[in-house]
């Protein structure tokens, strides 16, 4: 990955255009936005994972507590993308520069997301867990069509 | 740190009542919890510099933005005391102790925070940029008591 990311000058002029959307968060370099998105995938993750086990029958389905981990997935789903700001492309980390030469399909990625997040927090909250499969199946479904497309 | 815990056998029965907060959570083992609060925490701490900023002059006050910033702190700081579960107090990292051995002494200043963190959102919602200054240093306070007894 460094030779690619070395090679490719107009990564720097592709990473200026998400500039905007990390402008207001307070990163103090480079390597603490990247600790940031990460961060934030970790816990949205476990959240995500937890549901996982209840609706695939690994734990039992607990209403109250899927409501609680939906709400918490949907939250964070809507954070880890300031992260992906200037210079963090440079980083060596599973981020494949696509991001930052497909912003606006990156980005749209991550909205896709949200939608998919804001759905599965909205049907946790109805207490159906065949419904709630159906949701989970769709998110895990927006997360894979991206770290295919951009996570190494 | 690690004579400390390695002498202090006490500590794992302490551990062990704190594995019913962490009973829910799907961590794969120890390293994963404290990578899953570490994480929860990495973006509190951006989240809640954001207002920081804002609030002391150094970044303009965005009402707007302060009350995402806000609900962001809101939302993560009802998560990372399920990563200091069992186990996790042999790991190196900042976590004293103290956190398994006053286990209701650190739960309890965890729900102080998040009374805080509570009127932190609800005040970022009113748009009042003095009233939000109050509530960070209410907030920060309720960050640093914990720091102080419960981080190295």
């Amino acid at each position: 990955m460094k030779f690619i990311r070395q090679a490719l000058p107009t990564l720097m002029m592709a990473a200026a255009l998400l500039a905007s959307t990390a402008a207001h968060a307070q990163f103090k370099n480079a390597e603490h936005a990247a600790k940031y998105r990460q961060g934030a995938f970790t816990v949205m993750a476990v959240h995500f994972g937890n549901i996982g086990a209840m609706v695939n029958g690994k734990k039992d389905f607990d209403a109250k507590q899927a409501e609680v981990d939906a709400n918490a997935v949907k939250a964070l789903s809507a954070l880890p993308w300031a992260g992906f700001g200037p210079e963090t492309e440079y980083l060596e980390t599973k981020a494949l520069p696509e991001i930052w030469l497909e912003k606006e399909k990156f980005l749209a990625a991550a909205t896709k997301l949200q939608t998919a997040t804001s759905n599965l927090a909205a049907v946790a909250k109805t207490g159906d867990a065949a419904k709630l499969k159906v949701a989970f199946g769709q998110t895990a479904k927006s997360c894979k069509a991206c770290h295919d497309a951009y996570k190494e």
